[in-house]
């Protein structure tokens, strides 16, 4: 896991702040917010808000009574109790790329299958950079809709021994996740054992999104009322192309995002008090001039800021970020537009990053070299985010007084006993000299993604599972496809 | 000019402030900077520094109080008045890359020629997000060793009207740029009047590195005293690649800039006290595998930021960052590791970005697709590093009531008064769809950055010049090339 503890940096002023907070009360005051589910009305309507069918109008005191119930920092456990995690706090937790039904792999671009799932899980395994390979790191598109959920988790569950997401099509399929869940923690002793351990502590963590503007929909509710029962940790996420979902102005999508969000966070609580929760964000615009998204811009990347810094001003861990961009193809534009999302995320001391490997086109596309481009944008950016050590010593005064001037200090005792760890080490990045990376091939950075990338999927060892755990798991999937039919 | 009026990300403790000041300290006292030219070590040893041979040991004091003639910040002017610039405080000023020998246009890398440098210099003029072409925009091989100086000072006063650097190649070559200063700012009555106009206010800003560990070599210090006797600006930088030109370690390494680019600004306040000066840094490592320079680097990005905040601690306007990278083509690491480095170059509100558009392969190579991709960064980043607007009227509350839950703000009154500029609009990236993308040729951002260097090239004009100037430069310029044998 990482540690970020470097300055945030922060650029909202307290004048500004004061606005911002004005604006979510006044929306949630006048406009409300409405609930596609009359569980979550009712839950309202009982604890004094007012409702007018579905829209809720809210008292934003009782909302900040809610928000205060969810813990500030929360663990989430693995089953290989090493890639547990903690959110909150200096702690930065990154997954994958999620929700993509289409696949790139070189210069091919193709329907995501199930084989895909499969070796993405396997990626997101490899890489320590990941503490997650996410949930829908790409939508099987050739597994059977109804029970395509179920392949989903087994793979997270088998392929990967990492936290991972639940899914949220429905509360059925809620449900199954936490079934499944249940059997992985149980240690070879049953559900109910799991279940109590998972309950202790969550295993999973689960997208729900809002259907901006102010709206909640039904089957994310479904699935919300599922997690947050059975206190598994929810990222309630207003989903925001600005322009679309929000008016055009950073100011106005920003209060419009905390009256989404925290009125969904404040329903979890509801549900069950103190349940885990992270405040989303996922934050872009489009493009007045194609009507499509756009990612990796400066309006995305000034919301991310301003994300965390309110995020912090709430006492709520916050998810925001990823390698986000809308190129068609693992380019330079691919590239800068992640960076221009990716380093800013560490600069706000994001705590969960989903997208953090993958993304392209939108994130119409799981892109098998842009993982490994972002993999290799997040360990440069673990190292840039490490706070220096300068004391006395690191001035390495013997090494100048050995070398003297015009000298060089590559034969230096200082530089003998460190070369082999003093500088980061690229995974991807080329310093070949020109006639050198002719000999190899002239391969630019996404030809070596390619290989580096099967060389990955060659190299990958199973985690370990118990066979028990595995044979409950086998039932429980087999019965569950055969009563939804498939 | 851009004003970057965002809050600065510092990273330094006053603890480690203090571990850093002591560090430049003891290497001036006790090791000592070497100047390889006579007149500097009796400026120095007449102002009571102690000097052993060509060695200066120095009172850091001494150095202080140097340090404080030099203006905090100063104007350096363009011929046209709209193109100068003020360099300190929150002005960012921009220039291309320098000093490369190689060219590399789509496929073909070759070496660069005059004609290069011209096109360089067209495309420099084109761009708003750039004060000044620089000054070796790249090495026109084609052109004679001795006068080529005089081709490339013509092309850059001619072909663009911004702020330009002077040849720094010899003390004559420092001469040569005055005086062709002096009759580009002589207005038609000659260099004197020029002299004049120039010594008030300077019209370039001329690179002097220091060939580090703690050695100013003779020919860059004979340009410095050339440009400090005429008030023109000098950037005393550091040429530090750690594990060749300083120890391996980031706190070893600022020391060590401290020492060379403070004593080079000692210097050139004995030349000329209150001459203008820029603290410079030029602050990457060696990879310490293939022993190439590495650009783009988490360490170089962490120098990048201590340079800064160090810089203002110092009172002075100060040089880093750029596009740098080493990659070998316009990819996708040539383009996350521009940006890893121009990220931190505007966090740090560097006062003179030196290689901001248009470098490739460590410096070796000025790139056409390179140049156009950082012109899309540096668009990008402006808009980022412009402070928001945060008031009432920015959260458009009447646009959430005309929109409501569930609904979009594509045609709402609010998106249509305001979707022409409300977001950052592209040059190069795309946000095609993919169908779309692949009509127009599945393009990537490099083949892109091809079309628009072409178009721009296109649609150049030159800036308008009095016939009279131009006569005297072309005059001059034939002299001294005959007088040079060439």
């Amino acid at each position: 896991m990482f540690r970020n503890t470097m300055p945030r940096y922060e650029i909202l002023s307290p004048d500004a702040i004061a606005v911002l907070d004005k604006g979510w009360r006044r929306i949630v005051t006048e406009i409300g917010v409405q609930f596609a589910r009359q569980e979550a009305v009712e839950l309202f309507r009982t604890a004094g808000q007012r409702t007018d069918g579905d829209v809720v109008f809210f008292d934003p005191e009782f909302i900040l009574e809610q928000v205060k119930k969810a813990p500030r920092e929360f663990d989430v456990q693995a089953r290989n109790p090493a890639n547990s995690v903690h959110i909150g706090g200096d702690q930065m937790v990154f997954s994958a790329v999620y929700g993509c039904p289409f696949i790139r792999e070189g210069e091919v671009r193709r329907d995501a299958t199930l084989d895909d799932f499969r070796r993405l899980c396997m990626l997101s395994q490899s890489f320590g950079q990941l503490d997650s390979a996410g949930g829908v790191i790409c939508e099987p598109n050739d597994a059977p809709l109804d029970s395509r959920h179920l392949d989903m988790i087994y793979a997270l569950a088998t392929l990967t021994d990492k936290i991972y997401m639940g899914n949220v099509v429905s509360g059925p399929n809620a449900a199954d996740t936490i079934r499944m869940t249940e059997i992985l923690f149980g240690n070879g002793q049953g559900a109910d054992r799991g279940r109590a351990s998972i309950e202790q502590t969550p295993a999973t963590i689960s997208l729900i999104n809002c259907n901006s503007p102010l709206r909640w929909d039904d089957r994310m509710l479904d699935a919300q009322f599922e997690y947050c029962a059975a206190n598994q940790a929810v990222v309630l996420t207003p989903f925001l192309l600005m322009g679309a979902m929000s008016p055009v102005s950073i100011p106005a999508a920003i209060v419009q995002q905390l009256a989404e969000a925290l009125t969904g966070i404040a329903l979890a609580q509801l549900i069950r008090p103190g349940c885990p929760v992270i405040f989303g964000s996922f934050l872009s615009n489009i493009d007045m001039q194609s009507g499509s998204p756009s990612f990796g811009t400066p309006e995305s990347a000034i919301g991310l800021l301003i994300t965390g810094q309110l995020a912090r001003h709430f006492g709520l861990p916050f998810r925001t970020g990823g390698g986000l961009n809308a190129s068609q193809t693992a380019d330079a534009q691919a590239a800068y537009e992640a960076l221009m999302t990716l380093l800013p995320t560490f600069l706000a001391g994001t705590n969960f990053v989903m997208h953090a490997a993958g993304w392209l086109e939108g994130g119409l596309v799981s892109c098998y070299e842009k993982f490994i481009i972002d993999v290799e944008l997040l360990r440069m950016l673990r190292v840039e985010f490490t706070p220096l050590e300068i004391d006395e010593e690191s001035l390495a005064f013997g090494a100048h007084q050995e070398v003297g001037h015009g000298g060089h200090f590559l034969g230096a005792a200082h530089t003998m006993e460190r070369f082999r760890d003093c500088f980061y080490r690229p995974l991807l990045s080329s310093t070949a000299n020109y006639e050198r990376w002719v000999r190899l091939g002239a391969k630019d950075a996404t030809a070596r993604a390619t290989e580096i990338c099967a060389k990955t999927l060659a190299q990958y060892q199973p985690p370990p599972l118990d066979d028990a755990i595995r044979a409950e798991l086998d039932d429980f999937v087999a019965r569950r496809r055969t009563e939804l039919g498939d």
